[in-house]
């Protein structure tokens, strides 16, 4: 008998059929012996149905009230939990939904991108212990002044893996409409290979790069409290073979269990941004406290940054680069040329809007210096000119003119063997 | 300057734009410098759909958690009052919109039925003295366990009235699509008219016989606390002058202040319903626990029962009649038949299921004993027979056959000079 929590998003929830299909899914665990958690996103679609609304009431959006925003984005997932607990109620299994508050799932103040800071399992214990499934709303939850909060988009993962921390769950399954994390987006590469195993640092690099499968803080959750977290598919038969389900997808392990394997690849796949802009500030005078200069304008702005590199200074200026989403692109610009080329005492301010990010990851590159220069080499075979390099432990990252992202993956993903299973040492 | 509970009902708050009305009459009574508290309730339709939802996916809704239900029920009116904070905060009024669960409104555990126990009006009063317009969901309170109770349904007028009087407000005003309280119908009797007062007493009445224009509940409440309310219209112009509306509608007031008025009349309206059925059961042996004996499985089977009638018996048998709703007649029937009948030894049952009752309501009749005469009378002059009589202090109902429905109720409505403006005694 195991504790698992199971969460399903909004497309697996998308219609009373599909409910009624969660409910097998949890019955057949709970069946089998298992107690469950059961985590569910609201409804699709159903999340901007209540947003839009109150985006028709208030066009200008920039002077909405956070808090009455998530009081009322909120209620599609409350809606959720009780469907779904009417769903497996009416196949004989029994179940109770709990709202965040209820449980409580306690946060910080910050409305739309609240962050969990405890949450209580008193209450779902003693559910759990009466036999029933127990269904949280994924999300939400409240703040120490009982004002309802939510954690932002995608926030039900890092609500399942967060409760799974909490009543220290065996696993927290993640049904989610792919089968799990890929060696690249199998759109772009068509062989491109499912990893039965990720490390969690791996994870968040390739989320933060556009993996988009989780929350990139449901990741960090998962690494903090070290929660066995597995990415799989909902849209096999409920009834499948629990066994068989229970070890397919992705599974999101920890550095120290993969170094044991010797079957551990060096690149574990290729993740890329297609909507990056790339500014660089030519010939800055190099002086101590500029980058804070060139950055604090830009942060003051809300304007996102990616990637900063700033190369070695030759005769006392060097060239600062960053990259932004493309569509702040404009506003970055505006800021450089007006609050920061002259306060810098900076020659030029040059942008392109006009580029991509595609990085290689993995674990195992550390202790491989050959990582670069193979994707170097690629790249340069490809005819792809690489404008930008930044690297960190686990990744290596370029930026390249966009029309040739979908040839650089392919490469890339070619020249690391990454259709390939698993292997010894290859580079 | 006062403190005044303003409710909106589902038409009220149906789309963008009424809201955005709503929001529009609430922010006129702020700026001629009251404070207001306002209980909105669900967009119409929305509950529906939720519940709708939740019938989908359990067809036999009977074994249905009630819990469950009002997770789910609950969620409209959330929305709601989040909408309308926002619509407020759009046209620079300062707003802050909570759930039953976080004023607290504090219920009883009957879900979807549930009774409010206490209300705190610490939050409430704070942000009012802040400034801040306050905007309460209806329909709905918290139980002992934090769990989510729903009042049933029009429960939202119940919630209006129950927070006025814990903050005790001077007036609550019930924002509807109606203008008012009517003598009777004006869809049956064209010169029906709006009574500018009607006594608490008289509403429940009314309320009870199908005036449906408030939930009873909410009518005992604004009895029992002596909560001063006001039915207007919601479909007047937002911007219209504030001392009009304030006056408009019908005031709901007590009895005590009413008998100091001279121009008490005698009757306020003529009230019907429609969906009645009734049934006899035929010279029942006239036993002390036969009406027990009767009712009890009656009620065990979930069917309301509206009139009794049991008249003096003759040679030790009586014959016991009662109504029910129409849509119950053939359950009841059945009952009656298969476990009542034989049990008490009545000689037969028989009902009627094209019946209708219609009454006379008003607090004036208690000293004129003329009434019951005058509409007796009126009916024989109409040629309406009439099949059985119920009486209370305030109101005489009849029995009648449906098809004379629409005669009787005009014809009263005359004899009882309901189109004039209140007078001195008229019977």
């Amino acid at each position: 008998m195991a504790l698992v929590v199971h969460k399903y998003g909004g497309t697996s929830m998308g219609s009373v059929e599909r409910i009624q299909n969660v409910a097998q899914r949890v019955a057949k665990w709970v069946k089998a012996g298992h107690q469950v958690v059961v985590v569910p996103s609201a409804m699709s679609g159903e999340t901007n149905r209540l947003l839009g609304l109150a985006k028709d009431i208030n066009k200008d959006a920039a002077d909405m009230s956070p808090r009455e925003m998530d009081m009322i984005a909120s209620t599609g997932e409350q809606v959720s939990v009780g469907l779904l607990a009417i769903a497996l109620q009416a196949i004989g299994t029994d179940a109770v939904s709990y709202a965040g508050w209820q449980v409580p799932v306690k946060t910080n103040n910050a409305y739309m991108k609240a962050r969990i800071e405890s949450i209580d399992d008193k209450r779902i214990r003693a559910d759990l212990d009466a036999g029933r499934v127990v269904i949280v709303t994924g999300f939400q939850g409240v703040d120490a002044q009982g004002n309802i909060t939510t954690l932002g988009r995608g926030g039900s993962d890092t609500s399942a893996v967060a409760i799974a921390a909490a009543i220290k769950a065996d696993e927290c399954l993640i049904y989610t409409d792919v089968d799990g994390v890929y060696t690249t987006d199998p759109r772009v590469v068509e062989n491109a290979r499912r990893l039965e195993k990720v490390t969690f640092e791996e994870m968040l690099e390739m989320a933060s790069l556009g993996s988009k499968i989780l929350q990139i803080r449901s990741v960090e959750f998962a690494g903090k409290y070290r929660v066995k977290t597995r990415v799989l598919s909902s849209l096999t038969d409920p009834m499948m073979d629990i066994n068989t389900e229970a070890n397919s997808g992705t599974l999101i392990t920890f550095e120290d269990e993969e170094t044991q394997s010797m079957e551990q690849a060096v690149i574990s796949g290729i993740a890329f941004n297609r909507d990056e802009a790339k500014i660089t500030l030519m010939q800055v005078p190099d002086t101590p406290g500029v980058a804070f200069k060139i950055l604090g304008p830009v942060a003051k702005a809300n304007i996102d940054v990616d990637m900063i590199i700033q190369n070695q200074s030759t005769n006392g200026t060097t060239d600062f680069s960053f990259t932004v989403h493309r569509n702040e692109y404009k506003k970055a610009m505006e800021v450089l040329e007006t609050e920061i080329k002259g306060a810098v005492g900076a020659k030029e301010v040059i942008g392109d809007d006009k580029v991509c990010k595609v990085s290689a990851v993995g674990i195992g590159m550390r202790s491989h210096v050959g990582v670069a220069s193979l994707m170097f080499e690629t790249l340069s075979k490809a005819g792809v000119n690489i404008q930008m390099i930044s690297t960190s432990e686990i990744k290596i990252s370029v930026v390249i003119e966009d029309k040739y992202m979908e040839l650089a993956v392919r490469e890339l993903h070619k020249a690391f063997d990454l259709d390939q299973a698993a292997q010894i040492e290859s580079v």
